[in-house]
């Protein structure tokens, strides 16, 4: 059966067609600066590498062009419409309603529309990507996969702020955590491949940053928390901060809040420490000496290991940690920063091993270590893919 | 020699005369309500206890009032404003500018008045304070003792917050940590007493929370930041939260930035969770079977675990966790949560010398624990007369 995945953003939309039960990518691409003068296309395939630049003025226009593409003479994969059996919807935000992956009705649209307020930036985006779908794949199951599913089951004691109840009750302000289908898809790796895997840190590095202490294979703390914007330092995001300082950057330095919103969400992080937010031009600078630089990758694996010993203190032990994403894939000198003085929690890197490039998931610490490290690289769409199939065999 | 240790808060003055180096407290009270109808006044030595209620319009009376009363025939402990040596003022933020206890001079309090915005209830009453002790015990040294001078230490690694440079070197926007006077002084007292004490971990709990990292008798990380309104849950104030909920308050609820403030500093913590924000009202509900208050403190525990863990991945190890103030000091059944699952980092509570009640330094874990789990009652006033003496010494 073929699915399709589609990833739905403010302005672009990402795709890939999996078959399944093989897990056999037979197509992906993107579309982004859609309703800009210009947008971006690529196709690929086995056979067919294909990058476009043409206006494309609505997701309608963007998803029509890619469903022409697929069906293809040519070029195509499929040959008519009917083939997708399936459209597997990333949504980032399913609030406290959706625990599990689910199939698109009326009244999860009207769900999903209501937890705008809380993704402002992306629920609206995947309604649009939802409608539009279910137009032009009309006989195929429209899925809704939120990346705060796997993440309903942190319990109360880690998921509520110490604000007035009604907060909670009434405005449903709370800890929903992020990137939990990364986490889930990372995890369910590291269980499978680990003898001891019942204590697993998931430490996901890309854009967005977020760790999840995982025990017997359920979320049970995050590092984000109401929205993607707290936890760990970002390309762009402060994560944690004193609250307090919002309030003296208002009252006594005169900001407006949006500006102060703003700050913390585009200009700090990475870029706002050192003036770049590629961390590989900061690992660079960093190797020529910028102190700056230096500062802000080790600020960033700070509050890493500080992370890592409190979910430590959650999970009552650690059998593993996992590296994912980006730049947890990627980056072995974040890798070793993190890991550098890490005994006590049983943590030690194999130096070599680490610095081995590889696309393959892989153990880098050194073979008497108690805790082992990991890298596996995440998977989001074979994730979704996997989670509507199994929702089909169900 | 007599020191006279003062505590000028926005409508209170605490106050205590304590002879050193013998140590010895003479007399001690209280003036509350300043500026109010009608103001309490107490006044205690080894043989008197007076408590007066009458109006006390401003701090000079209050202390005018104070001095009156140690130099009163029958029930004073002086004989004239020239037997109190130095004057001790506790002040709540140093900034960047003072790691240790200073001589009051008048570049010492420009500095103190500059940092009024960073600690606007606090330092102008301390001003106050130091201006009116300065006029009535003209022949006294002048001394300022800093709640942030133990936090000084705190490297830029921690202390610094993710967002552009500027706010650091320009505006001073930093964690700068609260209570040092009391992390301090509970800290040499454990490190006096322990045989392993290069790391350890003070938790503070009492009306405002906080705990520190104590590497070799130095603070290295602590809890609150900038402010005293982060970190660990607290009677009224909420610690930690995700910052994103303060935008989506003004944004989406409609609130305005000072009623949030607002909301986070004086209805949260404790009191928001359950309506109370005595501890001991909570304690005995919970008891009761009072959910919102069984998870209260299950909350305000679980925040202290994960901080111990994190901490202990800054220390790299953990010799000691100590518990002091108020809560920290007489609440076994805090304790006891916090210390429930925490075999990994070596804390093995004896519950029964966890019930015993004292008011002496104490050690509550069993024999065999590899770390040691102390109650320290902290004196801050001790400290600072004790900071005091030895600067007059050196």
């Amino acid at each position: 059966m073929k699915i399709l995945i589609i990833n739905s953003g403010s302005s672009s939309i990402k795709y890939q067609v999996i078959t399944m039960p093989e897990q056999e990518v037979i197509c992906n691409g993107m579309i982004d600066r859609i309703g800009l003068e210009s947008s971006n296309l690529t196709y690929v395939t086995s056979k067919t590498k294909l990058e476009e630049s043409l206006p494309i003025p609505d997701h309608k226009v963007g998803l029509e062009k890619i469903a022409q593409l697929l069906m293809n003479e040519n070029i195509g994969v499929i040959q008519s419409t009917e083939d997708i059996h399936a459209v597997g919807h990333r949504v980032v935000h399913g609030g406290s309603y959706f625990s599990d992956t689910t199939i698109i009705t009326a009244d999860v649209k009207a769900k999903i529309e209501e937890l705008c307020t809380l993704a402002p930036l992306h629920n609206p985006a995947h309604l649009v990507g939802i409608n539009v779908a279910s137009a032009i794949f009309a006989k195929a199951k429209q899925v809704a996969v939120f990346d705060t599913a796997f993440h309903q089951t942190i319990p109360v004691i880690a998921h509520k702020y110490a604000i007035p109840n009604s907060f909670l009750t009434e405005d449903k302000i709370r800890l929903y955590g992020f990137h939990g289908t990364s986490h889930k898809y990372v995890s369910e790796q590291a269980i499978s491949y680990l003898e001891n895997s019942s204590k697993i840190i998931s430490i996901h590095l890309g854009n967005g940053c977020s760790m999840t202490a995982i025990k017997d294979g359920r979320s049970i703390d995050h590092t984000m928390g109401f929205s993607p914007s707290n936890g760990l330092v970002m390309g762009t995001r402060s994560g944690d901060i004193d609250h307090s300082l919002i309030f003296y950057l208002i009252n006594t330095l005169g900001f407006a809040p949006n500006d102060v919103n703003e700050m913390l969400l585009k200009k700090s992080g990475m870029l706002g420490l050192t003036g770049y937010s590629d961390l590989r031009d900061i690992e660079a600078e960093a190797e020529k000496g910028n102190i700056d630089c230096q500062l802000a990758l080790a600020m960033n694996a700070y509050r890493i290991k500080k992370y890592i010993g409190s979910f430590v203190a959650v999970l009552k032990g650690l059998d593993a940690i996992v590296f994912t994403a980006g730049i947890g894939e990627n980056s072995s000198y974040i890798r070793k920063l993190v890991c550098t003085d890490m005994e006590y929690f049983g943590l030690e890197l194999d130096d070599a091993k680490n610095e081995v490039r590889s696309k393959e998931m892989r153990e880098i610490n050194i073979a008497s270590a108690k805790t082992k490290i990991m890298v596996i690289p995440t998977n989001e769409e074979l994730e979704i893919a996997n989670q509507v199939y199994h929702l089909f065999l169900s």
